[in-house]
């Protein structure tokens, strides 16, 4: 990675708070195959209707896409979130004694409205840079974490959170990441210093965002009232 | 088809619109193989133009539609018409000699400007029950007029017009069309009659729009400066 | 009030959270004057904050309305907030030794960003009725807030707090207090039950997520990465 | 005029199509004091139809402004536009005894469809940038022709055409085009020209619609359908 590529710069930005993910209790116990179930089981549900959320920013993208290449593309991930991983998620669930009604019921947590509410304001009031800058620490943060725990010895071991570990470690997973940074990279080109600030900005929160999703599952948060 | 449908009631308003495109030129000469190919060539220019903002009401569609099957469902019409159809409609359309290169380089005709700018504008602020209203009278409409001509004697002779005959009269779309139908019911259902009104208004408006495209073809449009 | 008028429903479904707001120890600590001016600040600042981003639902709203009178009272509401309130706002912080400055470099915090991006994304991609239910419970509760506070014996003592009561309980606010209930009323007249449920599922949420508003505020609330 | 600054740039690519404009038949006669009361009636109805939907261009900047002041000023605009303006227009259209009800019952001409649905897609889903680039032609070119005509001998004696000359030529419509022409420079700065391009495209287009909008109330255009 050439250092003059936004999305190196990124990355050195966040780095700080993806090591913070990956030293959180939640994912330390998942890789080491003693997190319980019950906190395992309420990441789910919440992912699942973050998930919901999420590929609205794909159709988003698609929207504001520029090209009919970038717009295609977007097209393919929200179908295939939709029509493809949600029906792996639902399935995987299942494995866990939590039915598909039971999956559709959830209600979002505090966190999990932050977190999904803030990506949708930012892709519907931004541009496609933010809308990409918003969606990408997810995937890249994920993409990092499968990498990493598919390599740790013994993180495999266990026959439920193996599938997880290998979905996001996946060579498939692996390049649909590498086509949104190559995407950052394209489209923060020849942009002002202010504009990539905010691009870095949003990169950054949703990034904090994203700890914040592990720590609440880790606290089963509920709401207060 | 019961008289308590509100597609029903969408259809008597425009069907005195849609039988004047039926009797338009542009389609009695496409259909008896006698139109003149430079006015066929424009359309499939700007019917590729157009494609690509009415892809655009499926990607809506999916951001507002408030279950996840429906979602899908958009998700997958935006990824089929983005992945599948426009590659078929630049197949097409090099039969004509026109190369992709070419389609890309299209510059909407004010009248194109009007019908896919009045429909975004429509999905970007409407509901989704105006989402649907504002994309079906396109759909509907072709479904009605391929299947028409598909019957008529001689039709199909022409080697190329063939073709375009036979994707709008094809089962494929007709069940598309039909489970656009079938949602705008199911959206309608309950509705107050100044809700009604609404839906009626940006469909009668649609399918106006939808007459000026084809009159637009046969006058060879352009920008008046 | 007829129990007929759906603001009634709202107000019925709300009002358990609602008093658990007046109870919060922020409010009775405000109201009593023994508040510690550091979270009062705290308040100050991130009110400031969530004052931008709830304008812009003034901003949609006008966008959205379908009349020009709802349109041109949404520009106003708009136009107030902005360019009145807003340096009111800044005037009554400069008090409390907040510069202006250290005022626009506010740091939203978690709670801010779910609340007003909560409200934005409905706002988005939601119907005007829903950008009314989003925005109604701010508005409402800080109504009763005031009105019951300004006739609590005392509570009108602290130089500083006593403004803020005032605010609140003047007859200003409370006429655009009703406009936006009469207007909730008028927007739900005659919507089936599925969209009455949604919209009070907003109002409920955003009323939740203004008890946590002042929840956070007495925790003085930080990111915690 | 500094050749750096973007509006300059914008301008020469517009000026042959506004020179088009001044010398329509439309304006020609308007400045001649002769030109007919029915088709300044048309132009007045659908002035008002197209106003409406321009006033959303400022809630739409208000939204997507990046400092409380230019949101501020976006505020002012929608507001004065809603709550002073089309007032004026009411009252103006009233002396040519079109009444209010007449007025509000407009139904937009296709090309006002055109021009007032282009400039409100590009708001919707385009950056602020592009919402003032698409809003600006309008108003720069009235006050290009506002600030001609009231020079031009003759031109100030037709009693009712007077006032049209007057409100466009007014210092207070001069500073106020001057505050947008600042604005887009302002945003213009440091943009790749891939930006500057399409802000450039924007201009152009809605030039273009400006043309056809004078020239659609000398031809009293209606739907052909």
């Amino acid at each position: 990675m050439s250092s003059s590529r936004f999305s190196e710069r990124l990355y050195q930005a966040a780095e700080p708070l993806w090591l913070k993910c990956h030293e959180h209790p939640f994912l330390t116990e998942l890789s080491a195959g003693t997190l319980s179930t019950d906190r395992f089981i309420y990441y789910l549900k919440q992912d699942y209707v973050y998930l919901i959320d999420y590929a609205k920013l794909f159709a988003i993208g698609s929207v504001k896409a520029r090209d009919v290449q970038t717009m295609a593309k977007f097209a393919e991930l929200l179908h295939n979130t939709l029509n493809v991983e949600m029906e792996l998620h639902r399935q995987y669930t299942e494995k866990f004694g939590v039915s598909r009604e039971q999956l559709e019921q959830t209600v979002p947590s505090p966190t999990t409205v932050a977190y999904t509410k803030y990506l949708l304001d930012t892709a519907a009031h931004g541009s496609l840079a933010e809308v990409v800058a918003a969606l990408l620490p997810c995937m890249w943060s994920y993409c990092e974490i499968g990498t990493a725990f598919a390599k740790r010895p013994g993180a495999l071991d266990h026959p439920l959170y193996r599938e997880w570990i290998l979905m996001y470690s996946s060579e498939e997973f692996g390049e649909l990441t590498e086509w949104c940074i190559g995407l950052m990279d394209k489209l923060a080109e020849g942009l002002p210093e202010a504009e990539l600030s905010r691009l870095e900005e949003r990169f950054i929160v949703a990034s904090k965002l994203e700890y914040m999703f592990w720590d609440m599952a880790y606290r089963l948060e509920e709401w207060p009232v």
